[in-house]
C-alpha cells in the first residue's frame, strides 16, 4: 500500500516537471495515507529527472524516517504541519513557479480577477506575514508549515487550496495528488493573468462576490452543474 | 452528415489545444448546420486530449440534447443565442487565452493599433458591460449569449468576429469552423500586441480609421486583392 | 539560376516560421538576382507549411510577373522599390514579429541599449512617419517601400539593416538571403531587450556612441577582429 | 587530460545552448586546469550547433594559443582576467540570457528579493560601472575582465558566483562548468523573477539580510543541510 504511495509521489514529482512548475532541484510533493499516518515525500535537492522510487521517503507525523535511502525534503517540516492541522488534505505540493514566485517575493496576494480563477479559489489567494527573526533562527521549516497554518483561520482550506509564502514561494494542495498538482498549475496561472491584468490597469478591484461564488460553486458546491457526475475516469 | 459535423467540431476542440488557446478542461469549440438546426459542443468538463468523437453532443437550438453519452458544456446556452441572433455565424469558439482573459479581466476592449490587428478585425474588439446580479442569478449561461449579442448592437459580427465578456475571457466565430477557430488565436495575438504596446506607451491611439479600413478590406472588401482567389485548398 | 533562387527563397520562407518570426499567412522573403534583375518572392496569403517551390513567383523589377502559378505577395511592390533603391542588398524579410510589431504600433525606435544591439545595429532602428491619406489611398503597397526609402535619407543601409514601419511591422534585409533573416531575427530580439529594458528604466538613454561603434564594428568594421576569417561554412 | 577538458567545455558550451541561455554565435563557456594553467573556451563567432571538439582553443594565462585551429573566443581576455584574480574558480561562463541582460542594459543589480535567489547568490547580482572612453579605446575586452575583478573588492566571488556588464550582459562562474553553467542559468531566473517582481512593486526593498543568510547557509554554509551529503552522482 505505500508502495503505492510511494510511485504516486514519484510520478506526481515528475509530472510537476513536466508543465514547467519546478526548475532544477526546487520544488517538492507529498501525498499522505491517513490510515496509516504515513507521508511520502521526494528527497532534498534531488533534481526530479533523476528521481527513483526507491528515493522517496516514508516518514511519520512526527518527522521520523521509516524509509528510503536519502533525506527526506528540507520543506518536509512544512508539509507535516499543514497534515497534521487538516485532515481533509491528502496531498501538498511545494514549487517556485515564476509567478507564483513573483506575488510571494512583492508580498501580495493573487486577486480573483475574473471567473477564469473563481473556478478554483474562491477568492484572493493569501500571502503569509514574513516570518519574525525568532521563527526564522529556530525550526525554521516547521514554523513556515504553522505560519500557512495560522494564515488560514477562518479560511476553508479546500475552497482555497493554495498559498503564497512572504518572500518565498507558493504552496498548494488537495484531496488527493491529482488534485493538488492540478491547483499548484492553477495557482501559477492565476498568478500570470493578474501579474498581466494589473499592467493593464494597476487599480482593478477584485472580481464581485456574487460572480466568484457562482463560478466557484457551479463547478464545486452542493448544486454544481459543471464536469459530468460521476466524472468519468479512463485508464 | 451530422456524424461529418461532429467529426470537425471534436477535431477543431483538439486544434484549439494545439494552438495553445486552451489548458486543462476550458474552452470549447461548436458549430451548426443550418440546414437542419443541429449544433454539436464538446462536453462539460473534458479535457481535450481525452475527447472521443462519440462524447460531442449534439442539440437543438433549443438545448435539447439529441445525440451524446455525455452532458454538453455549460456554456451550451450561450453559444445557442449567438447562433441564434447571427444566422450568418456557422461556428463559435470559447477559449480563457490568457492576454484576451487578461483584457476580459480589466474590462478593456483590445485597440486597433495596427495593420496586424485591421487585417483580422475592423476596429477595436469589444468588451461586454458585467452582468446585473439579476442576471448572474438567473440564467447566468444563456444571459452571457445575450449580452454578446446585445453589445454587438450597430455592429456586423463577420467584420468583427470576437468579443470579451467583462470578468471572463474571450469568444469568437466565424462562417465556418476554420474561421471561427483561426478568429480566436489571432483575438489572442492582437490581445497580446497591445498589450506589450501599452507597455511602451499606455496613452497610445488607436490606428487612424482609414488605415485600419484600408487593410481590412484589402482582405475582406469586395475589391479584395490579399490572397489567392479562389483561395487554394490542399488535402 | 533562377531555380537555385526559388529554392533559397522558400526554404528562407519556412526558415523565417520555424524561428518564430511569422505565424499564419503573414510574413515573406524575397532575394534578387542582381544580373538578370530578377526577383524571387513568396505568393500572396499562402500558409508557409503549405509552401512549394513552383509557388513562388519570379517577377523584374516593374513587377511583371515572369514566373510562378500564384499571385505574388501583396508586399511587393514595398520590396522592390527597395531593391532599386539601394543596390547593396540582395533580399528583403518582411515579418510581424511580435515586439518587433509592438515598437512599430508604438511608434517608437527600437533603442540601442547596449552591446547586444550594437553587434548588429549601428544605432537606434528608426521608425517611418505615417503614410498620408494620399499616399494610403494611391499606391498603397509602393508607397510604404518608397517611405522606408526616404526614412533612410543619410544611413547607410547595410550598417542599419532593419526599419519599423509605423503602425504596421518590421521590416529587415541583408546582402544574402542568411543575412536578411538573421537581421530579421536579431531586430526581434533587440526589440524583446529594448522592452523589458524599458520596463526596469523608462528614462533609460541610450548606450554611448563610443561603445556602439566599438562594438559594430569589431565585427563589422575594417579591422573586424570578431568570428573567423573567412568565415568558415559547412554543408 | 587537457582533451577531457576541452570535451567538457565543448559540451558545457552546448548545454548552455540547450538551455536557452545563448541564441546565434553569442555566449562562450571556458575552463581552466589549475595543475597546468592551461584555459579551453570556445572559438569566436562560431554557433554552438556546429562547434565541434576540435574547433575548442587551448590557451595559456597570458592569452598564448596552444591548440586549436580557430581563433579564440574575442572575450577570452576578460575571461583570463578572472582565472588570474580568482584561483578558486575553474570555469567561467558568458552570456547574453535576455533578463540578465535587460538588467545589464538598465544597468541596475538584480536584487535579492526573495528565497529563490538567496538560495545561489548570497545578496543582490552587482552591476560593473561603465568603461570610460581610455579603457573603451584600450584593451577593451582585458579591461573588461578587470572591471569585474575590481567590481568584487570586498566580495567573495564563490558566494557571489555572477555580476552584469554595464550595457553589455551577464558573466557567471564557478568552481567547476557544472556549477558554472549552472549559476547562469539561475542567474537568468533570478532576473526573469526580480522583473516580474518589480512590476508589481517597483519600491520592493530586497529580502531581509537574516532570511538571506538563512537560505544560502542552510544550502552552502558549514551547518548546511539541504541536499544529500556527499551528493549522489549517476552516470
Amino acid at each position: 500500500m505505500l508502495e503505492r504511495l510511494k510511485q504516486q509521489v514519484c510520478r506526481a514529482n515528475k509530472e510537476l516537471a513536466r508543465r514547467g512548475l519546478v526548475m532544477s532541484t526546487w520544488g517538492n510533493v507529498s501525498a499522505i495515507d491517513r490510515a496509516t499516518g504515513r507521508v511520502a515525500i521526494k528527497p532534498s535537492g534531488v533534481a526530479v529527472a533523476d528521481l527513483r522510487l526507491r528515493d522517496i521517503a516514508i516518514l511519520d507525523l512526527d518527522g521520523v524516517v521509516l524509509e528510503g535511502n536519502l533525506k527526506p525534503s528540507t520543506d518536509t517540516p512544512s508539509h507535516l504541519e499543514i497534515y497534521k492541522a487538516w485532515p481533509q488534505i491528502g496531498s501538498v505540493v511545494h514549487t517556485h513557479s515564476l509567478y507564483g514566485t513573483m506575488f510571494a517575493q512583492a508580498m501580495q496576494p493573487i486577486p480573483c480577477l475574473g471567473t477564469t480563477h473563481a473556478d478554483y479559489f474562491r477568492g484572493d489567494i493569501p500571502v503569509t506575514r514574513e516570518l519574525s527573526s525568532k521563527e526564522l533562527a529556530g525550526d525554521y521549516e516547521r514554523n513556515t508549515g504553522l505560519l500557512i497554518v495560522r494564515c488560514f483561520r477562518g479560511l476553508n482550506p479546500l475552497e482555497m487550496p493554495g498559498v503564497l509564502v512572504a518572500r518565498h514561494a507558493p504552496f498548494a494542495w488537495g484531496k488527493s495528488l491529482d488534485e493538488a498538482v492540478d491547483n499548484a498549475e492553477m495557482l501559477e496561472l492565476m498568478a500570470r493573468l493578474a501579474h498581466g491584468t494589473y499592467q493593464l490597469d494597476p487599480d482593478i478591484d477584485p472580481a464581485p462576490t456574487g460572480l466568484v461564488n457562482k463560478h466557484y460553486l457551479r463547478k464545486h458546491g452542493v448544486g454544481a452543474y459543471y464536469g459530468q457526475k460521476p466524472v468519468r475516469r479512463r485508464n
